[in-house]
């Protein structure tokens, strides 16, 4: 969504803030609505030959791991495909010449956040990875095949690409097409 | 998630409540980490015969319409279940004596919020619905066959739902299980 000009910033977060604006409701009465607006994502479709890069991730706030793409918060007024580029090297080391934008996504109805999904085609490896302190990741290289069937692992915590993985699998055209755009 | 004991509320607001703690990192540094609190939501797959009603709503802050199941947000220590019965009946005027919850899901991991999903077969129309003047609901009853093809209309937010939609259409045992858990 997009927040109301004129609403008011009511908390400045570390990662969140939120704002109110008085809305007219459909009775003419008035109501405090609230909304929280975040720094927007990216994340990663990693091509590497033949295979895709994902990730096994650890937080310091949970004893779980979790199956990810590359990618994370964009700083503050970065382009999205910049931070794309940004957390991709400084997540995996490698780089691509060669980036197209899938398609993106609000998750959240009472937010504005934009979540973008971007392809990172022939990607070559630069460098070691900069993990901070926070972050404890092992990247893996999977095929086209096992990265459809994430959409079965329990451990992929993307809600709404896993809704782009099962479409693939109930659309043999659609796959062929996404296996192009990787691979072309 | 669950936001960890001894964090702080540091705002407190109409539907967001934000949460900071000092969160040690695998360094041995330390990081403020920040998650937000909200009333956990129930949706409810209303049978009644052999459909399922679902709505079309608009909201006060959006031109857009969108398709819905019938639910909403629970009161302050409001059980969940009573919370989807309450919801079904303010909105649908419909009640049921056939309750079952179909499955839970944390739909954003820096948040503790929960959403459960309930089938309520056999339903019966007791009243007219009684809508808040923030609300401005259509109800209708669909076939199953269409229900599931919710899964392909864009007016229809319920991303996490969509992904239970997907996988029904992907397997049709299980598609098999779910016409038989709603209409037995």
């Amino acid at each position: 969504m997009k927040i109301p000009q004129g609403a008011k910033r009511v908390f400045q977060g570390v990662i969140f803030d939120v704002y109110q604006w008085p809305q007219k409701m459909f009775d003419g009465s008035l109501a405090t609505f609230e909304a929280f607006k975040r720094a927007d994502s990216s994340a990663v479709i990693t091509v590497v030959g033949d295979k895709i890069l994902i990730q096994k991730q650890e937080q310091p706030d949970s004893k779980k791991s979790y199956v990810s793409l590359p990618g994370g918060r964009n700083d503050e007024n970065e382009d999205p495909l910049d931070g794309a580029k940004r957390e991709l090297l400084e997540e995996t080391g490698y780089v691509s010449e060669d980036w197209e934008l899938l398609y993106t996504r609000e998750p959240f109805y009472k937010a504005e956040w934009t979540m973008y999904y971007y392809v990172a085609r022939k990607c070559q490896y630069q460098q070691e990875p900069k993990l901070d302190g926070g972050e404890k990741i092992t990247n893996t290289l999977i095929s086209l095949e096992e990265f459809i069937m994430l959409s079965e692992n329990p451990d992929f915590y993307e809600p709404d690409f896993t809704n782009f993985l099962l479409r693939l699998r109930l659309d043999p055209k659609k796959l062929e097409e996404f296996k192009n755009l990787l691979f072309k």
